[in-house]
C-alpha cells in the first residue's frame, strides 16, 4: 500500500537492533485518517469472506482493529496480556514471546466473545517473528471460530514469521512489506 | 447518553466489589457502531473548543479514542504503562494506581507527540477514583499543552474522582453516570 510505505519512509525511524519506530502515526500517536485508508484496503482484500469479527492484541493493534471493524461493520475484540479482575475466569489462552518487552506473556480472550459462529480477521500493527500472530491464531482455533486470515500493517519480511505462517495455510496480507532496513541504508520494500 | 445507558443495562454485569463488567461491548469486545455514536456526542459537547489531539491510556481507552479522533478529524495518542524498547527515552511520566490490576504503575507519553501547540481532549472508558484521569491530566500539564477537558464513557459517580476533578476546574463530561449499583439492585443512573 503506497500511502503507508510513503508514510513509513517519511515519519518512521530505523533504529539499531531491527527496531522501526512508527510511534508518530501508527502505534503511539495514531493517524486515524491513515487507519481509515488501511481499513478500506483490508476490506477490499477480504471482501466476500464473511468476516464478522476483528481480533487483535493489546495495545497497539486496537486502533487499527477498531477502524477495520468499522469498515466491515462488525465488532472488534482484543486479546489481553495477563489476567485482570474484570476479565471472566473462562478464557482461551496462548503463550507469546515479546520482541519489544522481552520475556513470555500469556495472552487471553474471554470465551464469551469468540466461538464457532465467528469468522475472524486478525489484524495487528507488526509482523516479524510471528509470535503474537501465532498466539492469536491459537486463540481463534481453540475457540472453534473460523480463521479468515490476517491483515498486518507492517511486515518485516526479512524475519521468518510471515512466510512460516503463510506456509501453514493461513492467508496473510501485509500492507507494507519491508525487505531490508538499517539506520544507514534506510528502508527497502518488497 | 440514553443509548449507552440502555446498553449498560442490557449487556453490563454488576459484580461484587464495585466492578461493572462491560467487556461485551466496551472494553474487550468493542461495538464500534456504538463508539461512533459516543464519539459524535463528545464532538457535540466539545465543539468549538479547538481540540486537535485526543489522549487516552492503554489499553481499553484506545478504541474510543480512535473513534473520537475520527469525529474531530485529529490524531489520537495513548499513554503507555511501563517502558518499552521502542519508546523514546524522552517522556512525560505520571504515577497511576490501578483499580483492576492493583498496585501502582508509571504511565508515559513521548515528548515528541505532546506539546504547547496541542489542545487536548482526554477520553477514557471509566472514571471512578480518578487515578488514571489525574495521571493523564498531569501528562498534559507537564507538556505545556492546553487541556480542553475529559470525555468519559462511564463514570461511577458514587466514587469521588469525577467530583474532585471537576472541583479542580477541569471540564469532565461523562456519557453515563452511575449513581449506584449492586448485583442485587441493578444499576441506577444519575
Amino acid at each position: 500500500m503506497r500511502l503507508l510505505e510513503e508514510r513509513i519512509v517519511k515519519d518512521g525511524e530505523v533504529k539499531e537492533g531491527g527496531i522501526l519506530k512508527v510511534g508518530a502515526f501508527l502505534n503511539q500517536q495514531m493517524d486515524v485518517a491513515l487507519f481509515e485508508e488501511m481499513a478500506k484496503e483490508f476490506r477490499r482484500l477480504f471482501d466476500g469472506c464473511g468476516v464478522n469479527k476483528i481480533l487483535t492484541i493489546e495495545a497497539s493493534g486496537i486502533g487499527i482493529a477498531c477502524m477495520t471493524a468499522q469498515a466491515f461493520g462488525c465488532p472488534a475484540l482484543f486479546a489481553k496480556k495477563g489476567r485482570t479482575s474484570n476479565l471472566s475466569a473462562d478464557v482461551y489462552t496462548a503463550q507469546v514471546e515479546s520482541f519489544t518487552h522481552g520475556g513470555v506473556s500469556e495472552i487471553m480472550v474471554s470465551k464469551d466473545y469468540l466461538g464457532p459462529g465467528d469468522r475472524v480477521l486478525i489484524v495487528d500493527d507488526f509482523l516479524a517473528n510471528g509470535a503474537a500472530l501465532n498466539g492469536l491464531i491459537k486463540l481463534v482455533r481453540d475457540s472453534g471460530a473460523t480463521l479468515v486470515g490476517a491483515g498486518i500493517a507492517i511486515e518485516k519480511a526479512f524475519q521468518p514469521g510471515g512466510d512460516l505462517i503463510r506456509a501453514s495455510g493461513v492467508r496473510v496480507e501485509s500492507l507494507a512489506r519491508i525487505k531490508s532496513m538499517s539506520p544507514e541504508g534506510g528502508i527497502e520494500f518488497c
